[in-house]
Parts: structure tokens; C-alpha cells; sequence
């Protein structure tokens, strides 16, 4: 008998389980120890998430309980919330482009006017412009929405890998992001509105996902679709691809670069609903601009978002050119790499000595950042000589002068003569998409001096390696690819003197020099190939930005680790990579676990007994024992300790016997909602410290077997560590039980046993039902007990 | 004493199984049951791979051993074979384009000359060339490559999956399919020559990372450096992804297709390798075409490559013709599960009636094949009355009429007047290649008639139906585009003539029908779409191609699976889909079991024994028991059947004493080659028939530790089998041990356990190995004593 409740206990509990949010597990703040190394480095907390994935058969479980049609209602579910991720996506990066657009046109606009009188009242207006729009944003930032600083890239690749940051998928965060995007782009400092994006897709998706946010009272039950763990994360990912897919118009750069770069589990179904999220991206976007050629939103209608054409560019290229293409590669290995170095060392210093004396210090970093920006970007060109127009070549169409203020290329800037333009001013004075155009331009061969191409580069490189860490949005996209695009220019102006009689164009170079950088930094290949080829529409050059990736890539990984995974690092957000390091090969599973003390708890246990170990330790997962007929100790699975906060808090399992509660007969007393037992993301859990119980609650009892976990992964004690970490990493899990070797084999599964037709539902399960004797005939016969008590059960399902 | 010696076993046996290259386990001929119900579709054998990547440590492990120096060299060998394999599936696709072109451009203008004098004889003399073309193939196919039949990609995709099917990746298959493709695709089947172009690829990596074929004697022991499972797996997704880079000129549709159709492990790492073998294939190919274009290469240098500019299309797209592109969706779907449909009834037809009749009866169907299409392709054109020429545009510079013989539209074919062209000519007569370029063909609008289009639509989808799984390398993508471009431009002449005022292009809705018609058929989703960009070069369209892939999927998918999941079905290919069925989440792994007995062998075995296990069953995979001093016994690993076979074989392993080998003292010995243990890809392994033992030698005692993997995947007998699937699936794992439920938990493992810095190397260790004690020591001190013992192991490996 007693064995049968064991049975019994297990198979509720898998019950339960099967229905139970797979819920993160947070390390609470104060008993962090357990992951206290990545606390050090910084003042955040980092958060593990629950990836384990695999366990998250609980919400198809229910489906399976509540029959086809609900299925089929949670899928059309998934692709519906995918489109509005989509379109959400979309209009927020329509609304950022327009305003960054109106913002910097007005200024440019409004300068411009005043330097035909005085440039000294012009360069005023200009900074104190600048200054005042980057100043909101570093407001916002630092007052209203700290963890919208930076790109939010390496954080949502955290969460993606299981690890949750404090804060970055709320919906303040949201806001700030947006905002404070438009004012630090607005104000042109040396970053840009890109990998920000990808957050703002990012936490759009996480949004509508936990349906709404529940702190700005904006949260609705009607959305509040996805209960399980995994779905909400799916969902993000389809925010982020939509995100690049938006920012650069290029959608399946951004399925790529979700794939690629951002997440760390990947199934064949997801690419589907990813590559649905981005489509609708790219219409949504194509409709605004569609409507904005109307010119009903200032200046956007005429080049707003990203797409540097250069169409107009090489054709074909030959063998020769072969060779500076990789001198271009290399080079940006080289500069990719110190930027990365550079960066890593300016951010670890501004985390521990400057960002610690408080807002006021960040405020004022990102202030003189700004005015420098403004000093250099409008003092420079005044130093530069200005140069005749080329003669005019009417089939290029390209003018020369243009009126400053305009965007295209050979800007009239403080020159004497009305046949001039300043090459300095055309890259520099100018906003950073424009920038790019003309640096990609073709048909426009020596229209920048080595010099001042040099001059920038310098310039424009030190102020993206100053600018970054500052407490604004930013990305480092549009940055990587103007300082990519220059060195690929002067690069390109030697080849086209060296090779006279071969078609070269410069703005090719520069598109490879951007390439290059971007390989360099960011160490992508695939999805930053599609990207480059989607943002400059060249389907021809494709072979050439494969190479000069390749080669970049190789060069910086000689190095370092890419932008993303050195920052995060910094940032104390302990990534898994995929594959595991050189020295586990070496070493076991037992090995890994240290000496560390496995802290059991029985099934049935005392309310003191649980808060007191709850509060002796800080592990997040307990192994459950109970034992058999014959004495023997048996694991019948693992409670989190989030799980047992939960069940502390509300109180209603409490029971005041200690004995199974299965036992007394009945159904099975599972008073909860399990929605309870999903925390936010983003938000802190229940910490043990919330829990208040009274001196009775204490004497009181729970039945774990209702609420574990009946079979996480286990491991033998000697494997491999190699073998335990893929386990681990490709599975997404949080917890892996190291168990003794097995004394004996009860079966072997091979392929065969897992290739069970669809349509022969029934005909199997009774071919099993038939095949399966003896020791399994009790254990069916529970279950059909338990089938029995499932009509009640699904009674307490919300 | 016992128990250290069943230690030293363990770790002689952990530094064995380390270096044994991770084999295949074939199913043997003969006692295949345990795979019989593959068996029973059809003729062919299909094998289990063994695709336990994880428990490929092996080659690491001994590169480990040589040092840093040796990775390096491994590494740099990787993608030297990489770029070998690019190169070769280049070559190779330039081969099959220049000479599928001669012999098609010499047909055509063998045939148009003689047209000019009697339509008759120009008819015989053009079937009767087809005809020869399409007999060399099949002829090949039948007695020389059988494996060579059909696209092959529904092979390679099993053989990625773990499932080697014989005679797939030979040399034979590879020459096979190369002179096949020319031959059936010159000779005008309504097939293509990409898919097969796949399978070369596939092929010329696996020969490469095999070393070559021994049985042609063209192996090389300078070219076996792969000795490693995983490695050569690896080089045959990069082949897959070269083919579609060479066939379509597509690269980084290259590296979609291989991630997204073939392959079912992935990792990062992998990604950057196939994509260079992508840029390599562009580079070799672009190089071919420009050395072609010089005319040394015949007609290949105008055109042979596709590459279906349609540049000169519509530009942008309104609202209104969302309405029509989603229709064209909805019929890509309906026709392409249509298709799947037909072809799979035709295709079990075939394997179970008529190809069982022999060879003679393959040749004459594809003989009656060939000359059905060629009646069809000469015959209804004569039928078809023709059309006056436009009024002559001078800008479009399109010509009317063209000579026959010559590529472009508009072809003058039995016409009365010399200002007449024949629509259905342009599309039919000629090679597939034009014909979809015409389609596709912007500024041409009304050039073709509805009727045509029908006529073209019906007969030519007919075709794609009969010719399907006759016995010639035959490719799908070609005639889908075909059949899908056609119904695209029919439904593009309503659009324009009902929205009159819109820049409209048929040539764009013949693109978006294509798209549809591979999607509703082959239900990729982001691949297709890239390779679709890429070999139009217009990525203006791609939003629309998503959306119109996206409502094919979904549409086919309410049918029937994909093409290559319902070949690869019909075929006996059992893949493991990436996701769980249904069913399994109320499975146990006991369950999945069935009651199939246990076969266990003890640590130390008798010859005799071991060969009447392996008589009396078909298992691939043995668990290994020991007794422990305490009397208990354990399961310290698992022997594979094939690795036993090759011990039984060579018998330098047998011993007289049935004590474990280390309990003598000394080194261990382990006298085996262990490239013996690789097995040759689709070809038969050893069977229990090919081992020949004397009396005496069945006498003597095998120690297993020595060759068993100590630590196989277990899972505890009651985990969820939706759980056991994704380690199965997600690991490519090919045995998982079903074991008790465990008794006590030595440890967890959690993310920090995992989180290993690099550059901490000695401290970690050090670290470890003063925390661990007790039990630990004696454990350690045993493995200080192989690890002494590894110099003279050292001598041992090859």
C-alpha cells in the first residue's frame, strides 16, 4: 500500500508539474551567493532565468487536456501575438526615425541659417541644440529608466541564454528606450538608433507576452496568453528579429541575426514565426514610408530610414582587387579588435570608479561628451581648405555645390568661393545616415582628401570609443560602419590610383571597409552579410562581403570575443557559449560539483523545516526523497526554490498531518492558481524574507510530490564533463542531478522507439498497453486512477 | 584491491573509448529487425548512423594529447577541407552547366536547321538526340550508380539525420550523378539539375573527408585526417550548402538551405565553415563565367548559370495587389500539396510494382518518359496559332521575332509570317532555363496568351508528375519554379488588365508564383526566400516573397508534409523530426521500451559467449556490467555491436585469462589500429557471418573496458518520453540507457559549475583536486597511473 502511494504521490505530482508554469528560479538579492561571483563586477543583480525547455511540457500538457481546438487556439495565438510584436515593432521604429529625423533636420536646418550671418552664433545654437536634446535623454536615462543605457544587446542575448538582468524588459525601460534613443541620436553623438531597436522590439514582445505590465496598471487577463516560460521567450525573439529587421529594413538579416547572434536555442518552428515577425515589419515600415513620400512627416519621406543604395556602384570586379579587399579584412580585424579592447577598458572603468558616484557624474560625462562632439564635428570642417567642384558631369546628376542643409554630397561649408565644397563638412557636419551615403556614394571618385577621410577617421573613432558606456541608448552599428566605410574609402582612393584602367569605385570599398569593421567588432558572418547586402540593395557584391567577413572575423577573434559577449562579461552576465571549454575533457561530472553539500528535502515535510533550510542556503533546485516499501531511499524529483516560496506565501497546501497527502484518499488537494507560480520577467521574485508565517504555520506540514519536478535529468557520477555541459547548453537546463552509476539497465531506447506514426494514436498506445506486464500493470493501474481524478483537476485550471 | 582494479579498468576504458574514433553501427544485413519496419517500403537498406556527436570527444581528446600545436593543425585541416569541397562542388557544377548547355545548345540548333526544310525530320532528329541523352542516363543509373537516382536530397538529409543509406555517398553515386544530371537534364525531362547538384556536393565532401574511395583505390592516407564521426558529418552539410551556392549561384541561400532543410544539429561554429565554403563556390564559379565568357566554353558563357535577372521589374508594389499575391499563395499551396500528393502515390507505385520488374523495365519507362515529353514539347507548339509581333519598343530592346535557336523571347516557330512568334514555343521549345527567363521577363506584358499559359501549365505539370522517381538524377526546384512561374504570370495578366493604371509587371507575379509554388511544395520558408532574392537579384520583391511563402506553407502544410519528408518516407528514411509527436506526453521511457529483454555482457567475456550474443539478436548497443568489491553490480558502460565485430575479427585483443587485463599488472593492452573502428560512410560494415574463429580461439576471454564507452546517456525509467525525444533528438544521440529511479544525489550541477574561465586552467584544476577527498583520492591516484602509463599509449595511436 504504501508503495501504491508513493505511486500514487509520483503521478500527481507529475500531474501537477505537467501543469505548472516552468517558473524562473532567481537568485534572490541577499542569498546571491550562489552566483555571487557575477555580482562583483558591477552593482546590478543578475537574475538566472529557467531555460529548461525541454521541462515545458506543462502548457501543451493542458492543451492536451483541454483537446484539439485549444491547440489550435494557442497556436493561432503564438502567430497572432508574433504579429502584433511585428507591428508594434514597426511603428515604434517608424516613430523614433521620424523624430530623430524632424530633430535633426530643424537643427541642421535652423543652423544653417544662422552661419550665413555668424558661425560663431551658429556653432552656439548647434551645441546648445545638441546639448539639450542628449541631455533629455541621459534625464530619462538616469532618472526614469537606468537599464535602457547602452544597446541592450548582450542583455537580451542574457536573457535569451537564461540569464534575466533586473529591469530590462520592463516597460519604463520601453519608454526610455525610445525616447531616450531619439534625443541621443537627435543630438548626434557618435552612436546609434540600431541595436537599441533591437531591445525595443525585445521588450515590446516580452510585454504583450506576460500581457502588459502590471506595475503601470496597462496589463489585461485577455492577453495574458502564455503561461509557459518558453513561449514568452519564443516571443522575444521574434521581437528581436523584428527589431533589426526594422532598424536596417532588412527582414531576414534580422531572422538571421536572431538566429545568429541573439539566441541560444533554436527549433525549426521558431524560424518560421521569426521570419512571419519580420515580413510584417518590413511592410509595416515600407506603409509608413510609403505615406511619408507624401511629405506629411518632415524630413523623413526623403531618407529617414536606412537604405544606402548603391546600386549605382561596381558591377563587377576583378581578380587583382582581391588583395586590398583582404588588406581591408585585415584592417578591420586590427581596428575592430582595439575597439573592442578600448571599450572594455573605458566601460570597466567608468562601472567602477565614475558610474559609482551617482547620476549627477553620468549626467554630466554624457554633457561634456556632447559639447566635445558638437567642438569637433563643427570646428574641424572650419579648418579645412575648401576644394573646387569637379567638373560637372551632367549624367551623374550630381550637383555641385549643394545649399548646406540638404542632404547629398560636396557640401558648401565656409568656403570663400561659390564653386567649392568642403569635404570635411560633408562627412562630418551632417547626420550620420547621410554621412554613410555619401562615403558609399558612387560616381563621386576624389571627392574626399585622404586627409580628411584620415582626419575623420581618427576623430569619429575616438569619439565612439568615448561615447560608448555613456548612460544613453546606443548603438554600434551606424558607428561601426562610418568608421569602416572611411577607411574603406581612403583605401579604395589608393586602388583607384594604383589600378588606372580597371572600373573601380570608391563607395564599394567603403561598403567592404564597413563590412569589415562591423566583422571585426561584432564577429557576425551570416546575418551581418545579409544585412549589408539588404541595407545597400547590392545582391553582386555578396562573394566580397563574404570574404572580407571571413577574414576580418579570423583577424579580431585572434584577439578578443566579439563586442557583445566582452560586454557582457563586463557586465556580469555569465553567457554559456555553445561549446564547451578545452579543460572539461578532463574532468567529471562529480568533479564539477565541487564538495558542495546536496541539501535533500523528504516528500512530506515540516513548514520550519523548509523555511530553515530555505534560509541555511541559496541553492535554487532540492533534490526530493522518499522511500520505498522496503526502506530504500528513492529521488522522486526536484523542487524549486521559487516553487516552495510561493506555496510558503500563500498557505492554502499547508495540511496538518505527515503523511502523504494522497494517502487519506480523495482527490488531490491542489488549492492553487498556477498562475502564481510565474514571476515577471524583469522583477524580482518572492525572496524568503517575504514570507511571514505564523507559530502554527510552522507546525504545519506540506506534500512536496504535489508540486516537484518528478524527472529532471540526471547524470552519471563519472561522465564526462564535455558530455554533461552539451547536456546542459543544448537542452537549455537549469539543473542536472549527478546520480551513482545505475546498478542495473531496464530498457534501451534507440531511433526505432521513437518513431511513432502520427495516425496510429490509438493502435500504439494499445500495442503498448498490451506489450507492457507485471511491474507496469500497477503502475497503469494508477494512472488510470489518477486519468480518473483528471476531470476535477482540470476544475482547479485557470 | 577489486575495486581498484575495476577503477583502473574504468579509466583505461574512459582512455580507450576517448580515442576510438565514434564509429557507425550498422545494422547488418541480414539481422536488421530492429530496423525491419524501414525495411519492408522497398529493396534498399537503410542504416542507423551512429550520430552521437557528444561521445565524439575522441578526437579532441587525442588532439589533447598531442598539444596545442596538433589542435591548430586539426582546425587549419577543417577548413582546408572546406575549401577543398568548395572548390570541387564548384568545378563540378561548372562542368554539368557547360555541358548540359553544349548539348542542349546543339540540339536546339541542330533541330532549328532542319526545321527549315521539313518539320518532320527536325521532330525525329530532336527526340531522337533526347532520347540518346536521357538513355545515357538512365543507363548509367540502372548499372553502374543505382543510389544515383532522384534529387538525393531526401538521402542527405537522412544521412544528416543518422541514417546512412547504402551506397548514398559513394564514388560511384558521385560519378553517377554528374554524368546522369547531364544526361537527363540535356535531354529536356522536365527536371532539374540543382538538386542533384546537392547530392554531388554532399558526395564530394564525404569522399574528401573519408580520404578518397578505397575500392577505386583513389584513397590517400594523407587525406584521412578526419578520423572523427562528426567531422565528416560536418564537411557534408558544408558539401550540401556549396551545391545550392554552385546550382543557384546562391550562397548564402547556400548556408540556409544546409541549416534549415538538411541538417539536424547545429552549432555556431559550423555555420562559419559552411559559409565559406559558400563564398568559395561563388568565387570559383564567377571565375568559370568570366573565363567563359570569353567563348571558349560554347553557349555557357551567355547564360548557362542561372540567374533570372528580373532587375528590370516592377519596382514597387501597391495595396491593391496584396489581395492577388495572397491568391497566388493559396494556389502555390493547393498545387504544391497537389504535387507531393501525386508524386508520392506515382513514386510507391513505382517501388512496389514496376521497379521491382528489373532494369530493362526502369530503362524503357524513362525512354517512354522521354519521348512523350518531346512529342509534347515539339508537337503542341505546332498547334498553336501565332501572334503578331508588338509594335517595337525601341527602349525595351527586346526584339520580335527572334531566330529560332538563340535565346530570348519572342521565338519564331512555325509561323506563316516572319513578324509572328509563337507563345507557347518560347515557353516549350526550348531549354528550362529560358523558358523561366522568359517568363520571368519584365516588359513583355501580354506576350504570352492565357491558353498558352494553361496549355504550358497542365502539360508541363503532367510531366513534372510522370517524371518524378524514374530512374534519373532529378532535380524539383527547376520545374516548380516552372509550373509556379507560369501559373503566376496567367494570374499577373488578369491583375494587370483589371488594375489599369498600376505599374504592373507580370514577369513579378510569374516570380511570386515560383516562390509559392517551391513553398506550398517544399515548405521551406527563410532558405527559399533567399535563394529566390538571389537568383532574381531583386531584393526589392522580398517582403512579398515572404508573405507569399508564409501563406504556401501554411496552406500545403494543412495537406501533407513536405516533398523531401514524404520522399524520405517513402523511401525507408526514418527521420526524427525536430519535434516530439503527440503521444509521447503521456509516455514514460519503460514505456518506449516495450518489454524487449536487456541484453547485458559481463566486463570480462568469452570469445563464444560474445558471438552467440550476437547471433542470437540484432541490438547494435550492449550495456557492460561489473560486480563491485560489496558484491553489487554496476553498469560501467556500453559496447557497440560493430566495434565488437571488429575485435572478433582481428582477435589481437583475446586473452586466456578471464581475470581483467589490468589485474596482471602493466600496461594495458590495446593492440588495436583504431582506424579499424571507422567504418567506411554507405558502405556495409562487418557482419557476424564475416567473422571466422577457430575452436581455440573461442575459448579465450575479451576485457570490454577497454573498448566500451563508460559513460552512455541514461535517463531514469519513469522521465517523460517527450523529455527523452529531445535529448535523443537534440544530442543526436543514437542508445539512451533506461535506468531505476536513483537512490541518493551526490551532487548539482548548475550554471556556475559549468561557467569554467579559460585562462584559469591550472588554478580550476588545482582547485579541484584539493577539494576533492575521501573516495575521490583513491580514484585520482589511479588515473596519475594511466596518465603515466599514456607515453607508452601514446606509441599505440596512429
Amino acid at each position: 500500500m504504501l508503495s501504491n502511494h508513493f505511486q500514487n504521490g509520483m503521478e500527481s505530482a507529475k500531474l501537477l508539474w505537467s501543469r505548472l508554469p516552468n517558473s524562473d528560479e532567481g537568485v534572490d538579492g541577499e542569498g546571491a551567493e550562489e552566483l555571487g561571483q557575477y555580482k562583483k563586477s558591477d552593482g546590478t543583480t543578475v537574475e538566472s532565468l529557467d531555460y529548461e525547455v525541454i521541462e515545458n511540457d506543462a502548457y501543451r500538457q493542458e492543451q492536451a487536456k483541454r483537446g484539439k481546438l485549444y491547440t489550435g487556439y494557442s497556436v493561432a495565438m503564438k502567430w497572432f501575438f508574433a504579429l502584433l510584436t511585428g507591428i508594434g515593432t514597426g511603428l515604434a521604429a517608424v516613430f523614433i526615425n521620424i523624430s530623430v529625423e524632424n530633430f535633426a533636420g530643424w537643427k541642421y536646418s535652423l543652423t544653417f541659417n544662422i552661419i550665413q550671418k555668424s558661425y560663431l552664433a551658429g556653432f552656439l545654437v548647434y551645441m546648445l541644440i545638441n546639448l539639450a536634446l542628449v541631455l533629455s535623454s541621459v534625464y530619462i536615462i538616469t532618472n526614469f529608466a537606468p537599464a535602457a543605457a547602452g544597446s541592450g544587446i548582450p542583455e537580451i542575448k542574457g536573457y535569451l541564454n537564461g540569464i534575466d538582468t533586473h529591469g530590462i524588459l520592463l516597460f519604463r525601460t520601453l519608454i526610455g528606450k525610445i525616447f531616450g534613443s531619439i534625443g541621443s541620436v537627435g543630438g548626434g553623438l557618435a552612436l546609434g538608433k540600431e541595436g537599441p531597436l533591437v531591445h525595443t522590439g525585445a521588450c515590446i514582445a516580452s510585454l504583450l507576452g506576460q500581457g502588459g505590465s502590471t506595475k503601470y496598471h496597462l496589463s489585461s487577463r485577455w492577453l495574458q496568453v502564455f503561461r509557459s516560460e518558453r513561449d514568452r521567450r519564443d516571443l522575444v525573439t521574434c521581437g528581436c528579429a523584428a527589431g533589426v529587421a526594422a532598424a536596417f529594413r532588412a527582414p531576414v538579416g534580422g531572422v538571421l541575426f536572431a538566429l545568429e547572434e541573439v539566441t541560444s536555442w533554436w527549433r525549426s518552428q521558431l524560424m518560421w514565426r521569426v521570419f512571419f515577425t519580420s515580413a510584417i515589419v518590413a511592410v509595416v515600415v515600407r506603409t509608413a514610408m510609403g505615406w511619408c513620400k507624401s511629405g506629411k512627416c518632415g524630413h523623413f519621406g526623403s531618407g529617414g530610414f536606412i537604405i544606402w543604395d548603391i546600386s549605382g556602384g561596381q558591377e563587377d570586379y576583378s581578380f587583382q582587387e582581391l588583395l586590398p579587399m583582404a588588406v581591408i579584412g585585415v584592417i578591420g580585424g586590427l581596428l575592430g579588435a582595439l575597439f573592442n579592447q578600448l571599450t572594455l577598458y573605458i566601460t570597466h572603468w567608468r562601472r567602477n570608479y565614475l558610474h559609482k558616484k551617482g547620476n549627477r557624474v553620468k549626467i554630466i560625462e554624457v554633457c561634456i561628451v556632447s559639447v566635445i562632439t558638437s567642438v569637433i564635428s563643427f570646428g574641424l570642417p572650419l579648418f579645412r581648405q575648401c576644394t573646387p567642384c569637379p567638373e560637372a558631369d551632367s549624367n551623374s546628376g550630381i550637383e555641385c555645390p549643394r545649399p548646406p542643409g540638404m542632404y547629398g554630397n560636396y557640401v558648401n561649408f565656409y568656403c570663400s568661393n561659390k564653386k567649392e565644397y568642403n569635404d570635411l563638412a560633408t562627412i562630418f557636419f551632417n547626420t550620420q545616415d547621410d554621412a554613410i551615403r555619401n562615403l558609399f556614394s558612387a560616381k563621386t571618385v576624389h571627392e574626399f582628401s585622404a586627409q580628411s577621410l584620415l582626419t575623420f577617421l581618427v576623430m569619429f573613432y575616438s569619439l565612439a570609443v568615448v561615447t560608448f558606456g555613456t548612460a544613453v541608448p546606443a548603438g554600434q552599428f551606424v558607428p561601426g560602419i562610418m568608421i569602416g566605410s572611411t577607411y574603406g574609402r581612403l583605401l579604395g582612393k589608393f586602388v583607384v590610383s594604383f589600378y588606372r584602367k580597371l572600373n573601380i569605385e570608391e563607395g564599394t570599398y567603403a561598403l567592404l571597409g564597413a563590412a569589415s569593421f562591423l566583422g571585426g567588432s561584432m564577429r557576425m558572418t551570416v546575418s551581418l552579410c545579409v544585412i549589408m547586402v539588404e541595407i545597400t540593395n547590392n545582391l553582386k557584391l555578396l562573394p566580397l562581403i563574404m570574404l572580407v567577413l571571413l577574414i576580418s572575423k579570423a583577424v579580431g577573434d585572434a584577439f578578443n570575443e566579439g563586442l557583445y559577449e566582452e560586454q557582457a562579461r563586463l557586465k556580469g552576465i555569465p553567457l554559456l557559449e555553445s561549446r564547451p571549454k578545452y579543460q572539461m575533457r578532463n574532468m567529471t561530472a562529480k568533479e564539477a560539483c565541487g564538495n558542495q553539500k546536496v541539501v535533500y528535502f523528504p516528500r512530506v515535510v515540516k513548514v520550519a523545516d523548509v523555511l530553515s533550510i530555505l534560509r541555511s542556503n541559496n541553492h535554487n533546485g532540492f533534490p526530493v526523497i522518499d522511500h520505498t516499501r522496503s526502506g530504500e531511499t528513492l529521488v522522486i524529483g526536484l523542487i524549486l526554490r521559487s516553487h516552495l516560496l510561493v506555496i510558503l506565501q500563500s498557505k492554502v497546501d499547508f495540511q496538518h498531518s505527515p503523511l502523504p497527502c494522497d494517502s487519506r484518499g480523495g482527490a488531490l488537494p491542489i488549492r492553487h492558481n498556477l498562475t502564481e507560480f510565474v514571476k515577471p520577467v524583469s522583477s524580482k521574485g518572492i525572496s524568503v524574507h517575504d514570507v511571514h508565517l505564523t507559530p502554527d504555520d510552522l507546525e504545519m506540514y506540506i506534500d512536496l510530490a504535489l508540486f516537484l519536478n518528478p524527472s529532471p535529468y540526471v547524470v552519471p557520477e563519472d561522465m564526462s564533463l564535455t558530455k554533461v555541459y552539451n547536456l546542459f547548453r543544448q537542452l537549455g537546463l537549469r539543473h542536472i542531478l549527478v546520480v551513482p552509476r545505475a546498478s542495473r539497465v531496464i530498457g534501451m531506447i534507440t531511433r526505432k522507439d521513437l518513431l511513432i506514426e502520427d495516425n496510429e494514436d490509438s493502435v500504439a498506445l494499445e500495442l503498448q498497453s498490451t506489450s507492457v506486464r507485471g511491474e507496469e500493470g500497477d503502475r497503469r493501474k494508477f494512472r488510470r486512477n489518477t486519468n480518473a481524478e483528471q476531470p476535477l483537476l482540470d476544475g482547479l485550471l485557470v
